[in-house]
């Protein structure tokens, strides 16, 4: 007996690493929830047409036996959804940034529109389960974190929280993203032949990400200096994040702040003092990795963190996130 | 005193390589003519604007004193716009498929649409230089030739014509294009995460450039089978000829038809026998490299053929040709 | 309980993949056998250093229980070590090209070097399950196709035996593969700024990969044109067969060959009619994929056949050998 | 009249480059001097096998007529050949890291190993026009800058000196290159497969060209955070450079102090405010690109500094300089 669960905006490349994910998990039977332009495809092979797919209403998922719907779409369009699933019965993971923030103020000052839904947004549950774990079983809905803002407080979070980073002198966030961050569509800033052999950066110190890691880690704006940039790369976060250090001295000392917080995390890899990770060792993968150095003359310290942008921060951590909702091994079909 | 030269279509691939040719090219000075969507534009760098801008009529055109214009344009918008700069006395360099097969009814069967001006088609002048080179200087409408039939054309046209291929046996033309060649635009065929690390083919056997290589190289669509694909590079078109060669027994053999036919041409370079050309080698030349290898004991013969589509392809021999029309240097600017 | 299995060549890239593979497949333990420099090696997060390590020795391998050992190393390698864990009654995949030939002459032919192991060359079992799969269960040795052989026998062997191809007209098979086909190593060539924006031949007529092809879908040398070539990806081997149909008329009576033949073939994917494959879809996979099209008025045909040469080309393959010799399901820890 | 010049390392990227820009310029000829592995080549086109080719001697070049050698060589053969070109009265050109130094101590510290050339050390003058311009014509032997430096001192020299960075909060400099950065020669790190898809970060807070900045900016070590990672392209270095500013309190006031100091910078390109450059905008130029954003609440800052790593990072800029010291136009050939 397998538990029903449902897929809308399959077609992007975060609903397609969930089809993909979810089809070999032991434990669940992925459906595709048509909506919109979803009936339009690309050719497959005869025989292989992957999951079955259901008009996107709850009353068609609620038909099926769905118990969860996971909302791979943009933030207005999963404001929607969330409701009518909530209200069904069904519960909802939402990768979009709809339900992360805390305010309807805070969402409307960084996604520059109105939140349509204030009450869910009250109730929805932060699923980093590395910091929320207890959380998220009950959730009704939850809203899955950011891409950057993963890779970002996973990194931070320790290093505030044990005082070894002087905030005084400002905390240096430079993230780069595979292009397929900027998700599934037509658009000439993400034609290959834009992107191929450049590099280029964006959202320079405002980009709508920041605000959940400020929340996450406890640090004002101020402090906090963040700017996104495109690699030529199909998938794949790096972070290389900057700071003065007090109260180590060494690489080593970095790290073991790391390693007692992470000791019991199967998803959060460290790597030996003064050695760095990079995105092949994350590519299609669950996993943050993390690497640090630290000068010990100066003070000055660097961390380097990286992500899957759609594993570990998008469909990877929404699948984490359901194994602890359908009590799962948290690791089920992640590893 | 430079000769003044307009660009409609300045902010495609081919456009925006027109311009930076002319831009250093030391007899002419060219001007962008701003059709429809052109005005809107990424950032500039303060003080680096470019050439001039005047509309895309053929008043604009004449009051600047433009005597030739080059359309980037698709075809549909050549043929509007060649029947007005031709009229207003201005010749025209077209490098879209508008003039290129001979009749109305050959248009319109590989070009799926009606062709709005035949006059214009009858007297457009084909400018493959390396075959055509007597008629280019009096044209008043050039009609530049397509990327994959120059780089088949160049060739195919010496070895047909020296009766070293087999033809009851067929030729197989294998070409590889970057995705340049699809032209600017915003596309999910062409994103970047779609092209990166994968390789596809497309129009099968059907593909609008054969036309081009059928009449220029006397071969017989029965016998020609051509394939396009689509490499995830920026720029560059490689072929890969096969056929069975008669008369001839060596690669050196094979290779002194192109001694014989390319010994004055200053944009066909040969490699030694058995040795192959490669993308990197044309890429930003106006250059056509040709190698080839052949099998004695079989009579099995490969040629490879290399250019730059947005060079020799494109903008390179658009400008070859206006070198031409103009009593400039035939290789002015490109070499 | 499961069944032990030993990698050797576990730094390359087929070693590596079926390292990945292994490690998930639900039956067996992979061990890595640590040959020559396999030991210097990049850093690990800490805690993750995958499977156990022992000294690459048929005592060694014996000791830890192991009953299948993969070799995923150069032909030369390959025939030395097979014949030591043979003889200590250790069954070996082969990935290698050192025992895919008939005869020491064809490998001394297509090699140029001698067999050292002349009888084990005799014994070996060729494995390509769809062909061969009724000798695979027993083999001691079975050898593991070529990346470029198995994506084109899988496309023509069934048209041959169909007898659908004028072999009198030749068939062409234009392959091209990603970087990786090449091994893991330190080589100018395969340098990234030699191959990015970069697509190159190699091998014309004359790549060692070809008389795979012969002997297993009976065509003469004479009668088939090859040539490699390179693409600027990581994995993925596409390949476009020219010919001359013979007795069927349409795509859809070419594509009924196929259906015909791989009906019960669980790896071994179709396309509709005129739609056909690219590397996408194979990623990581060990499908093969095949489409094609079929020029009714003169009998022109294109195949593509499409596959991931670490995948069906190499690793995969190799995992659905050893499926078969142990009893496993054929797709076991495949799908 | 031609001024003769010679290239040592040709094969090289940055020597490939330097003989693709001296080829097309009008008032030099190159000679390419042939060192130790020099020799052996690709296969070239028929006939079109570039400059004249010499011995890599004093003796070979004086006969030659050559006034100026460019080395794009490694540190240790550069310290050895400029001596023996300067001591033959041949000026030199050094695009190697041996010169850029101010002590023998300072540059065995960074670079490992004992200079062995001190007094060419001291003679030699650090060509960085835009800040050393008067020094240049007269040099016998000119460093060219190293590529990272002279995109972080371009954008970091004109604040320091007009005093808008709290110096006291740090600099945190993020690079970014292209593979060629590393040179061309075989090694697994610069692999096709191993940069492809990946994205990794290098010689954190200690990279050799940290001095270089520190120098010519003026900054202390303590206050510079200095990462170099590599971009998956062949060319184009970009950095994304953070501070906290004083004294200004808008983007367009801080980019006021650039305007300031380039007005008359013929290779310096300012974006307007708000805006930043990419790669792409300076690929094959010898531009600097430069864009800045300023948060006026905060005070937070960042500039995005571009070059291309073959271009002003190195065989542009050599250029540059030599246009300097034989008298030429700056510009002439880089334009």
């Amino acid at each position: 007996m397998t538990t029903n669960v449902g897929i809308v905006g399959f077609r992007g490349y975060s609903g397609m690493e969930l089809e993909r994910i979810l089809t070999a998990h032991s434990g669940v039977t992925p459906w595709l929830l048509e909506h919109r332009a979803d009936s339009t495809q690309e050719p497959q092979p005869i025989g292989h047409s992957g999951p079955p797919r259901i008009p996107c209403t709850a009353e068609a998922a609620s038909d099926a036996g769905i118990q969860i719907v996971f909302l791979a779409t943009p933030p207005e369009v999963s404001m929607e959804l969330a409701a009518a699933f909530v209200s069904a019965g069904i519960r909802v993971v939402d990768l979009s940034g709809a339900f992360r923030l805390v305010t309807p103020e805070n969402y409307k000052h960084w996604y520059k529109s109105d939140h349509t839904q204030p009450e869910l947004l009250r109730e929805a549950v932060y699923g980093l389960p590395e910091f929320n774990r207890a959380a998220v079983p009950q959730a009704r809905l939850l809203s899955n974190p950011g891409c950057y803002p993963t890779a970002a407080n996973l990194a931070l979070r320790p290093l505030v929280q044990a005082g070894v980073i002087d905030l005084t002198r400002g905390i240096v966030c430079d993230a780069k993203s595979g292009v397929s961050g900027a998700g599934r569509k037509a658009s000439l800033k993400t034609a290959f032949s834009e992107v191929t052999e450049n590099f280029s950066a964006y959202s320079l110190l405002d980009h709508r990400h920041v605000p959940e890691v400020l929340m996450n880690s406890a640090i004002q704006e101020e402090d906090f200096s963040f700017t996104a940039q495109l690699i030529p790369i199909h998938r794949g976060i790096l972070e290389t994040i900057y700071f003065r250090a007090k109260g180590v001295t060494t690489s080593a000392e970095l790290l073991d702040v790391y390693v007692n917080a992470y000791r019991n995390e199967p998803f959060v890899r460290l790597y030996p003092a003064g050695a760095v990770p990079d995105l092949r060792g994350v590519n299609r993968t669950n996993f943050c990795d993390i690497g640090v150095r630290l000068d010990s003359k100066t003070g000055r310290a660097v961390v380097v963190s990286c992500i899957d942008n759609l594993g570990k921060g998008a469909a990877g951590q929404a699948i984490q996130n359901m194994n602890l909702m359908l009590g799962f091994n948290e690791t089920e079909g992640l590893l």
